[in-house]
């Protein structure tokens, strides 16, 4: 029997204060219940709820359970002019991703390119988010992260390799910035195991593996996640383990998804104005867009979307009222 | 009626004076058609045959044409510590592509990372190749490069998005490095119109689209190559076109392909001594591949291969005679 999510239109406002009600409950501090707060309701604004405040329950949990700081902690471990590697001493993720991004921006700013990797981190919700405070600077942001392990290596059988994301952000002269916020693998987990809650048996070709690393589209013997483009996928999440895991001290695998080590992160910033194109950059971009945008279409195709237009979108419509599936909103209510 | 491509083995030595000749012809100083020629062979070597010494007659005909400068010639744009520009006034791709990436290193040693950008290049064969020149210097390379247009966007019927490929290298301790060099289609445009040539009449499906945006399996059908992932290797194709393209005042689209403005490129490398674990990271980098390689395997699967073992296997395999297209090698004893 198959049941649609019940969706539930909130105030922002009220969403925030409950939030914040939550996190100030187990002593986080005001200011930093209110950064978290807000990154995890931009997600929702976006109209990526897999990254929104359904994530706030279980950090609540793991602060309570002494495995996620209640309040930002970090150390400098390395700072080389255009690289600082911080250890994040299993702080919330979302205050070490904005202070990550933020001390990524200062550097590029004298550098012009700048990155900033952070060990023992957390879960940090959608890496959009912190592309995107470079875009509002006038720079290019890119973020990426290790994660718990939902694929197998191409030919493997085994989950061994995160489905680990990556986030490009790109200012947009008197626009929203283009945002491309993706992971390594053709479909989402989260989205096979809300197919299956419910109670759809089937899913299309070419979306996951068995436990014996076969191509399934029977949802119950779903194991893995296939990466996009076979080898290629594989690849980019294995090389985004080195660069903001191995790299930087950071857990890779099983261990960049338990609750002891968790994953790492690294941010890079880009100041546009030290790349040689400062004056003709935001024309070139805005006729590349253009050209992009009046492409001809394929039958059945509305309209040519550039990364993050929807999710820019949804958000303008979300700006007093976001819309929630009703169980993580009553969730949220519980305590 | 399918005819297999008949190859030869050549002897490297002898293939290297032939090119160095054929470049000399064309009075290309000495010291410069050796790296030439030496990228060219190794990808060759390597079994990357689209991009070795079958693009010799293509770049020597630009010469020729005075769309390609016989000598390397290029001014600093812009110089901002860790970020250095150049144009690269339509010099040789190989050429620009090994001054960039060293340039780079040089310095990601002061600054740990640095990004060097050529706009106004031309082709430059595999990335893999100026990637490795970090991963031989115990750095991380990664280059990107713009491209003629071989994909429509997510969506679209016309083809205006390059393929625009990426090579990242990291060093392995005693071991081969490991490379990833990918383009951001499913498969190469290239290896459909091999097949074409070969008398092949179908593709697969999810490899390519006719000129009306829709799927097609019919080899003659084919007009553009599918990203991988579809809307996500759009979108990093895009990013590309912006970070080795827009930002440094570089082509992009048709421009990028034409032999008026040609492509641009990005070279990126990272100082592993600076990123704060300097001292484990051979040793969890070896762990990790050791892990990967060790993944219980699907059926119909031999060996889990890491990202560019295959090719460093051809290598080595390749160091005395190279195996080539017979009708290759004698189109470059032509002249």
């Amino acid at each position: 029997m198959q049941k649609k999510e019940e969706m539930v239109a909130v105030r922002v406002s009220e969403l925030r204060n409950l939030c914040i009600r939550r996190l100030r409950n187990v002593q986080v501090p005001e200011n930093e219940a209110e950064i978290i707060s807000d990154i995890l309701i931009e997600a929702d604004q976006r109209g990526v709820h897999s990254h929104g405040v359904v994530c706030l329950p279980r950090y609540i949990d793991l602060m309570e359970r002494g495995k996620m700081q209640k309040k930002l902690q970090y150390q400098i471990l390395t700072d080389s002019e255009s690289v600082i590697i911080l250890d994040g001493n299993h702080s919330n993720g979302q205050l070490l991703g904005a202070q990550g991004m933020k001390l990524a921006i200062d550097r590029a700013r004298i550098y012009g390119i700048a990155a900033v990797g952070i060990r023992n981190s957390n879960h940090f919700g959608a890496g959009a988010y912190y592309s995107k405070m470079a875009a509002l600077k006038g720079m290019i942001g890119i973020t990426i992260s290790t994660g718990a392990p939902t694929m197998a290596p191409w030919g493997g059988a085994e989950r061994i390799i995160g489905n680990n994301p990556i986030a490009i952000a790109v200012p947009v002269k008197e626009k929203d910035p283009l945002i491309l916020d993706m992971a390594m693998s053709v479909v989402a987990f989260g989205k096979i195991t809300n197919m299956e809650k419910q109670g759809i048996p089937y899913i299309p070709e070419g979306w996951a593996l068995d436990k014996e690393g076969k191509e399934t589209t029977d949802i119950s013997k779903v194991y893995s996640v296939i990466p996009v483009g076979g080898y290629k996928g594989y690849g980019l999440a294995l090389m985004i383990d080195i660069l903001a895991g191995i790299l930087i001290g950071g857990a890779t695998g099983a261990r960049a998804g338990d609750d002891q080590d968790g994953p790492s992160q690294m941010f890079v910033a880009m100041d546009i104005s030290k790349y040689g194109n400062e004056k003709s950059f935001n024309q070139d971009l805005a006729d590349r867009i253009q050209e992009i945008k009046s492409c001809r279409l394929s039958e059945g195709t509305k309209e040519i979307l550039m990364p993050g237009e929807l999710e820019n979108i949804t958000y303008k419509h979300s700006l007093e009222y976001v819309n929630l599936i009703r169980e993580i909103y009553e969730e949220l209510q519980n305590k």
